[in-house]
């Protein structure tokens, strides 16, 4: 991409998450849309989760949700957009990819979700596969409007804010 | 999104591509990955297909096609970045969506594809539902080598290009 | 398969339903998975829309409504088997498939769907590309007990049953 | 289901699946055509993966493996059937599912590959969500001709067949 690697902040997660078959096109490698699915997988693993779940996430330290948990919630999420660069092409992987992720931007009814997509052979994340963001927005779920994130769920997920990524274009 | 709508350039195809009840999430709404994969089908059915494929497309005018068609081919090509922007969320349509799409860039071995997701109440294409890019390359099959585009396909192409879409961030 | 081509119920309705390319494996045919996805798309087109749908389904005639309409409603479904085999692989087309579907049991609380995949080309029927069955019960959507088909929805799906169709094993 | 439990043939293997959050449906339940691809993923991992692949599997004993291996092999396959049984819903586990698999049938040209779907709290597969069988077919990758297995492919595969399961209809 350029010379200088992305710099991993602090707070950033990261997720495990399994690569199918498929996901691979003709060619043998992760698709485009797929791609997507991958880091849709590591933001609700990561910020969706109900609290009882979170405890028991396994390998990463628990995350801070955010106050919606699934249907029935009262607060919904809608993506705002979503970017998405490849340094390279993803082929099947029997370990799956880890997915870096962290807090770029977090507004007063939206936030962003940074990621690298990265396999476990190389935690430093000196090679992502992958660089994307999530511009997500708090609605309410029956109305559709905008909520603003309360005091308490911004202190608990400002431990996993970090410095936005810059894309190429 | 602003004051100014988006200009349909001349070139621009219009794509049917129906929508599927498994595209959308618990609330209703395509999804987010799913919409990618709208933009993908209308893609591909532009400019993917072999050229006894384009001839009988239908409703559209025969696109131009890329010098790939599927496996076997010795061109393929890879995304190099898809970028996404949401207006509003999109619900299940019976008449599903249209895809208008275009060459924002015409480059030596890649080029981008622009697109508005719009709906057939909608022609005059004032409030699409996404605006959206996709930076693809062409690529030797074999060795993933960037291969560039010939005269006579650059030329069958040109007459798909158009002005690119601003995006929000 | 056999000698005897299958027969086509009186109440039998027709769904077209596009086929994606990325419901194609790496060998051109549309993947098992998917095809159960293009009889799931028939089947809700046919019997699980909300009434207002029904009326504007377009080119099939207006299909008698199961008692639900999505989340929210009272009455889920679950499935309970699922079964197809296959003629042949079927390839990509540009004009989709028709599914054609009818209900070859209609019990207390649960119903049979049985399923050909043609081809607009074959508006007989003589070649099915596949045969299906799904089983369906209706339950509570809040306790998941099962739920008996009340008499009016019974008379109303009355006029689409059919013989079942004869599996090879 | 009945009265006796589903005994486990010797030579079945177990393969772990992530379960991912798309393959939920709106009430919370992995969905059926999702099921159908969970199913693949297990079945693929055991018998279709290159040899290099099969001994890095990890917890599973490296399994014996078809003589194809993707694009390009001489030797493809095709779905001939696939049925499947549910015994309850399963909703999303962060452990995944496991899916027990044998080879119940063992033919000239195909070979029936039967499954149960169970979860880790389960190893003794007591309580399976699912059962279900494909029927496989091997066949040219460039004539689609049917292609006997050979005697060396017939015995590493003999040491995962097992009794055939029994379904309700």
């Amino acid at each position: 991409m350029s010379g200088m690697p992305d710099a991993t902040p602090a707070g950033a997660l990261d997720l495990p998450i399994a690569v199918r078959w498929t996901d691979l096109d003709a060619y043998g490698h992760v698709n485009n849309a797929a791609m997507i699915r991958l880091l849709e997988e590591a933001r609700i693993a990561a910020f969706w989760q109900a609290p009882e779940d979170q405890v028991a996430l396994g390998a990463v330290e628990p995350p801070a949700a955010l106050p919606i948990s699934g249907v029935g919630a009262e607060v919904s999420t809608v993506i705002a957009s979503q970017r998405i660069e490849y340094a390279r092409s993803l082929g099947h992987r029997r370990d799956g990819v880890v997915v870096r992720l962290w807090l770029s931007r977090l507004g007063g009814a939206s936030l962003s979700v940074d990621y690298l997509v990265l396999t476990r052979d190389d935690p430093e994340g000196t090679a992502p596969y992958a660089r994307a963001r999530t511009v997500v927005v708090m609605v309410d779920a029956a109305t559709g409007a905008p909520v603003r994130l309360d005091a308490g769920t911004k202190q608990r997920l400002a431990a996993h804010t970090g410095e936005p990524l810059t894309f190429r274009d």
